[in-house]
């Protein structure tokens, strides 16, 4: 396997631009009655189009048989092993709401639950309070001072909310407060290494607070803490490649790992449209464009096939004023699969195709799943895909001698 | 991954034979007017032929993307991970013009330069002096003598020379002394680990000794040393798959790399014909063969996609000399793409072919980039080709009880 310094030694910046369209879900399976999956169902003349000049193949995300979440999925994309970038819940939680999260910060996802007079959990979620409640109860918990720390709860939706604590010494090895069962009281925060008691003291010192002040509120009379994590170190795109990436996602998620390797995060609605828009009026001053379309995926999870399908030919239809753009490499590929028919992420390899003048074309009539299968590039991690773009960009010189 | 141990535990010396024939730089892209590649545009009846019967697939020589000097591209393809054994380019050097390094020799590239009157280097090149005034002048400073080590130049072709210290308890870790600019001074070697200091010490003692020689020789007054390296740990293809190997390669580089393995490097002429007149007549005395074909790759290099044709028509015109010998394992691949439209080594996988009587056949008609993409082998590293060389040649016993 070629390490990160092998290929920050062949790495050149060049003005070849590289653009990554990921339909979030994109992987289907069969509908029970037509046979066909999302992609073998949609209409797609401008993909059919683009797929008989391109490279294909199937990627599995982060290894065979294993479901990715929305993180290891996008970080395999990026280049980056998901098996050993782990971002921790309370980071990714704190991502998922746009939060400025610090380098030395500790994030932790909290619930708000309902306790018994005796202390015991009976609820792990209190009703799912309104966010409303959510907001003002985060307000009141943010109010909470403890010396040595700054205090910082912002509200999610329902009964989650984030727990920030910024300062200086913290660390995130502290077990949970969530005891994931009810009857039984709500856990000790403990440290788990040495270095991390001072921030297990300051937690258990918040639940005390918190405890307190939301006495009267029942049923959201109390919180629960999991996912303590910190930002992770991760060497950016501009380092490992000299890449200058710029990511156009609409989910604050997706722009929160994105920010986490280094890509410039623009501006942008919600609508595929107006996504190809900020590509278009930001195309000079970057040369790597992480183009996120969520869409497939929600129509997957809610198992809605034909909007699902819908939306495919959507992307479809706007793809035009990619191509128009003449990117020297164009990837369209998914971070996972969503298949309606499974209401959910799945383990399936994800179709994929580059498009490159330098590519050997598949003469691949539609982009699909089984279509791809045959493709020259295999099945293959989706973490080599970067070295493909970087290749295909022109952007590698030569290994060794 | 199997390791090494293991290999060597279920390696055994049987009589069979393998045959690998390798030309360089064999993938390549579609020609822009006929969409077909090299392979695909070449009439090649006794290919087709051996297709037909055998089992494909393409080969990443070193990792998805990376495109490979020679060097990586054959370590590949003999069984060795490119990206861990590195061969210094000193050492390459010295490999290119068939000089007989000892392990504990040190070698560098070195390049004749042009410095001014204040030591500014002006020409790292010094012109590019013609080769016979190369051999005077590496000549000239073979006569440096230095305390406890003898020094040896070599010449190469122009401007370049090969340096090799010759002795005990020399270190490679030096700095270069090539500053890769003009208009400042030479470079003093450094030690880069403790060790290294008397090497460095040696090396500006023959830097200074040159410059006073060289004095009188401008425009090459000066010299400039890099790549400072040593042949590489390497277990030998005996010692792992209990082979007795050879080579039949007509270029330095390639006969330097086979040697490195621990083959038998044979003699012979430049070529195709005479180096099949080699196997037939070293045939009984070993069981694996390296055949190395240069001229796809000069081709590609020149972007001459008609004479990469014709090299490729006249491996296939002599191919039946090959098969007729019988050998138990065939494998004909290349060691990285050399598409003649890119004028260069690329990353793209190269196609591979292994016939043997216990093969599944994929029933290919016609052998090529796009044909061998559809093989049962699939899309896989180079330097597992050994490992299926070495079980359909028999040489392998079960794994595990």
């Amino acid at each position: 396997m070629i390490t990160a310094e092998q290929i920050k030694e062949v790495s050149r910046k060049t003005p070849t631009r590289i653009v990554l369209l990921v339909l979030d879900g994109l992987g289907g399976l069969p509908h029970p009655e037509t046979g066909k999956t999302e992609l073998e169902t949609a209409k797609t003349p401008n993909l059919d189009k683009l797929v008989r000049m391109s490279t294909c193949g199937l990627v599995d995300p982060v290894s065979p048989g294993i479901t990715p979440g929305s993180a290891p999925g996008h970080l395999g994309l990026f280049g980056y092993d998901p098996t050993t970038h782990i971002i921790g819940r309370g980071v990714l939680e704190a991502l998922g709401i746009d939060f400025d999260l610090h380098k030395t910060d500790v994030a932790a996802r909290g619930n708000f639950c309902t306790i018994d007079e005796k202390g015991n959990v009976i609820d792990r979620r209190a009703g799912r309070i309104s966010t409303e409640k959510c907001i003002e109860l985060s307000n009141l918990l943010s109010g909470i001072k403890i010396k040595g720390v700054q205090v910082i709860v912002q509200p999610v939706k329902e009964h989650r909310f984030v727990l920030i604590l910024r300062g200086t010494g913290l660390s995130p090895a502290v077990s949970e407060t969530d005891p994931q069962l009810t009857g039984v009281p709500v856990r000790k925060a403990e440290s788990l290494l040495p270095q991390a008691r001072v921030t297990a003291d300051m937690i258990n010192e918040f639940v005390s607070a918190a405890r307190k002040l939301l006495a009267n509120h029942r049923p959201a009379n109390m919180v629960l803490l999991r996912g303590f994590s910190q930002f992770p170190e991760i060497a950016t795109m501009k380092e490992l490649y000299q890449l200058t990436p710029a990511a156009i996602a609409s989910y604050p998620m997706y722009r929160g790992l994105a920010k986490l390797v280094g890509m410039n995060v623009l501006n942008t609605g919600g609508s595929i449209e107006e996504e190809l828009a900020i590509l278009e009026s930001n195309y000079a001053n970057h040369d790597f464009f992480f183009v996120h379309i969520k869409k497939t995926d929600s129509a997957g999870e809610d198992g809605d096939f034909e909007r699902k399908v819908k939306a495919i030919e959507e992307v479809d239809f706007l793809l035009p004023r990619l191509t128009a753009l003449n990117p020297e490499v164009i990837v369209i590929t998914g971070d996972h699969s969503t298949p309606a028919v499974l209401k959910g992420h799945s383990w399936h390899p994800v179709p994929v195709l580059l498009y490159s003048p330098s590519c050997r074309p598949d003469n691949i009539a539609h982009f699909a799943e089984r279509t791809c299968s045959g493709g020259s590039l295999g099945r293959f991690p989706a973490r080599e895909l970067i070295l493909l773009m970087m290749a295909h960009a022109g952007k590698f010189t030569k290994f060794g001698a």
